[in-house]
């Protein structure tokens, strides 16, 4: 048992509240644990200067904390005038994951921009962010498909992320609170479709290492806990994640 | 009737959320129709280097709007590198109106630093900004005289904001949302204690000028707008809006 | 009698400079006291990107001291990399004040430039740049009118600018130099045409509050020593003052 | 065959220059076809602020390429005033990387710097640049060694990373160059130590996704490749090398 | 004769304003012909932290231009929140020149800031800053002289400034205003003593190059017009200039 | 004899690696003594927006230290996020020295960047970066002449630049190192062509003076070191030196 109760193999409590806010063309509210991110999804109907005229569509993420997210005041990027190593990395990381499940043909020359904003932190903001980013996007590109704009919703598979990682006591553990995280010996981000294909993996030993072995139990962990985020994010989708496993289920019949 | 279906003289619904997130020393969401804005004090055990050793404290504030917080996505300011004049504006405003009725001495040498964040824009950001700030600002302080390390609850008076405007239509107007504040002729802020006195105001014609019999009216339907801003911040407080009213009565006793 | 012989209700000496240096087409050095300000309007053929095409003219502005202007010598903002929060809103005060006295359709997809820079500061650098500024966009759209480039001079009234304040000594107070700016309770800006409207108000309790009263008693201090600048004014723009004048005539007959 | 003439799994050819330039205490410059770049070590006898006091010692990396490292210039990252997010992401990769088999404590409380510049680029810069440090480290930490600053040299194994992906056309390769990388399905950087354990692993689907079976394919490639890397690090050390091996077999000795 | 009517070895009319704002320890405004420039001087009573504790003093100088200064208006280096080329040479230019007559080490731990801000541009810019800011910086020094902090007046003898160049029409001409700046095919700029020796020399070819002889003979302008500036500021300088001068004097009589 | 061995009017060791770097169109290593600069010239089909359809190519410079190409290292100027008054400096003057022996008109609407980055520092690094940075320059015209782009050399003359100084031992030196650099009392850089043409010339006393009798002895110097420098030049362009030399003869002729 660890020091929450959970076991090795168990997810935080989930939560993904739909139409957070008014504004957005998707707006989720993603609760995994005490960590509770806004992933807003807006619609532009142009892509960056360095994709025109390609027939192509782009998305693109911005990821933040406010200040007080977490335990201890963090300065604003925007008073340092400067975006720190770590959010580019995640910003880079969110808006690649994304990618990989949507067509970005069949989107054409718009381009999505993802907001994932932390407002309480906990461990696992990054996977969180993607989780809920996944549906708040598939929210706007519905929007999309009923006016009309585009003829399918371009989405090829379901996509979520889970932490996982090795800790001293446990072994290997699913979906690492802030306290576990500071302490675990090998820290991994795991991204995957409803089929189990990975799409990102990024693993880190902190002043260790670690071997095959372990990195295979991990990924067992990190499937396990992938499939049942999906759940909770078709339930959120309701109707429209209908669309995406019939997206699904035509590839699968064209192979 | 506005067009809201609002009288002249009627403020928005409001609602004061109290310990909305987890870390912050005071934690509100407060909504002022579908402009909403998360409100967090953080207490700090010292103060900027230029007010060392003077035993006084000092209250800072910083502002920022999500970026689908609008109808159009704006760009973060952490992104562009650098504050725009007007969240600047705000954010000194923020900072001047809350010291305005905290004892900086009866503080002691320490920094509250105000964050707030507006999640959902629909005019008044600045004016809820500053009501939800006082009620987390006086729930942080609550909890020091808690722990024991202040003696007294350092707030002469409780403070709210308002918007008022001229309006083509009708006249003077409390509380303008986005619709009326893009069409107002004037626009003001107004910044009172429950005693009514003025705190701050900043009335400013767009490209166009007003009366002082205008700034009147304006005046009035401010003054009654933040009374009943006061009664939800007192009751979001409970029992700690017991002990300011007290500090208010022997202040009174004391004159 | 205050601390430099003047009485409660008494402006500075004040002095307007016309055509202080060749280049702009407006220029002009205010005295008010030891307070002295460069201000420089530069006519631009064109307005800023998010105005073209609306047939309106532009007014921008731009503040800034020289670091010796004051006591103590302050870093320059070019050197920091960034302007700080009291520039900005000065800056954009002024802008906005300009622009209730202009006509900016009648201007055209024009923008001018205001530049105001402190070479010498004692108190009330901003309203001495507003009074400044006036006469120096007045003589420069003078010029576009001689050289036939618009056909009636778009300015609707005269526009001055003065601070007034509370001081525990002598209760509310005209014209603040530095020392009674330092140690006043309330501290505001009034900004009025000669026909007595309000163009801006920015009243602020300085760790302090006011009331109404006060609000009152200020307000009749300012409109007073604004009439005053607008003499100055006056003498300074010569000729040009009797079209403003008559641009006033003739509005007053409209109605 | 791949395009260049090599097997699925034969590295490029390699080379490693020690004391490359004089004045830092650890110079290499590591050619890997033709991608090269120079390694420079410098020891600094102290640790950034957050480390003091700690008694432990830090490693930090920056990486840079010059303008025309690449086919086309790309614009130095001091002309546009800012570090790019790929920039961020190596240089964090890189001193996590080395922090894994140093002991920090043994190092006292000191800085190692790492900069690796990047004189010409055709992929594998960053797998390049960590086998290149970890020489010049050693270098630079076999000089404090030979200076009695410290007693033994505080390196746990040899540390090498190198690049492998997934091709359409031959499957799972190793060691990509541009070409290869930039029509690459996934992308996967591996660091390991000699003993065969992970340190860090990155892969990437580009638009694409990928099975554990090829995930396990792609490291046997980097385990082997990474067995050749060291090789050369161990003759461009010489007798330095020796001492790693020693160290290694100790810690075996004392499990 | 040139354009302007002078002959090819005629300075412009020049004149020094002393003690111009009230605020530094020595303001003076600087006329040579239609370039104008003001140049405070400040002292500091501690040195840059690269300095500490080697018991000399500092001196640093800044350089801006008033948006207006020229013909056309220039953005503000704050507004694009960084400082040109142009500038950081000139700032370093005139730093450079005053430190070469000043004695530091008798100046004691204390920095001397000059500003120069130009308010009217027309050519020439520089070198009226350096000749202005020796006359500042020699009455700033004297107050300290006069305040008995520092026991002599640390000059070593007078210095200024004055650009010589070559013109396709006249040959060799000196002090080139703007007009002939634009079209010189030679620009100097030569800092000199009093006692002939040269201080700084910089000469460009503008897509052209120069002979020795041409040197010389701008050497001979630049020689004749430095001695006359000199005249200049020893006017402006009153008594103050006998004591550089017995500085002189005591320096011949040591050799 | 000079601290290194050398007589007071001897360069140091020159080596020029022509074709250092696969990429840029023009690639140089050179070395002067112990300085090492790589100096890559690119040439983009464009100019510069302020120059656009003039007709007209233009030249621009770049130039930056690796960390460790100083005895201690430097922060990178990226990592600062601001470029150093020093290196503007440097940058402007390889630029305006280049552009003093190309014929901008013949060269047709290009830009040749030019990128100097060095490696190893000793003394004379903007110098060494001229000489070497015509080489890469001159390499990089031949193929566009070669590809038929342009119809001759755009080159009218060779040019070479190095540094000369007084030193308090051995009066006039040619070519100082870092040491001797550290401790001249003038320093001085000259750009010369083959002609014997001043191009550029920079006379600095550090915190000292200098007579034109000195002057004249380093310029002799100057232009005896920079004849030599200009036969390495032709060493290193091989054939292509033949034409620069076919150009200037030419002009002679024409003359």
């Amino acid at each position: 048992m660890r020091h929450d109760g959970r076991k090795v193999d168990q997810l935080r409590k989930v939560d993904i509240v739909n139409d957070f806010v008014i504004h957005p063309e998707g707006s989720v509210l993603i609760s995994v644990g005490n960590t509770k991110v806004i992933c807003n999804a807006s619609i532009e109907d142009r892509v960056p200067p360095f994709m025109r005229g390609e027939g192509k569509g782009w998305i693109t993420a911005e990821y933040s904390m406010l200040p007080r997210a977490t335990e201890q005041r963090t300065i604003r990027e925007s008073s340092k005038g400067k975006i720190s190593g770590r959010t580019m990395e995640i910003q880079r990381l969110i808006g690649r994951a994304l990618r990989a499940v949507v067509d970005l043909k069949a989107l054409g020359e718009r381009t999505i921009w993802i907001d994932c904003d932390v407002i309480q932190a906990d461990g696992g903001t990054r996977t969180a962010s993607i989780t809920g980013a996944f549906v708040a996007m598939t929210v706007a590109l519905g929007k999309l498909l009923n006016e009309g704009k585009i003829k399918a919703l371009p989405i090829t598979d379901f996509l979520a992320a889970v932490s996982v990682g090795v800790d001293a006591e446990h072994g290997e553990i699913l979906d690492l609170n802030y306290l576990e995280d500071s302490s675990a010996q090998v820290d991994m981000n795991v991204i995957m479709t409803s089929k189990g294909s990975l799409v990102e993996i990024q693993g880190t030993g902190e002043e260790a290492t670690f071997s095959r072995s372990q990195l295979n139990s991990m990924l067992d962990l990190a499937e396990q806990g992938i499939q049942t985020l999906i759940e909770y994010q078709k339930e959120a989708l309701g109707d429209l994640s209908l669309i995406v496993t019939d997206n699904l289920t035509k590839q699968v019949e064209l192979k």
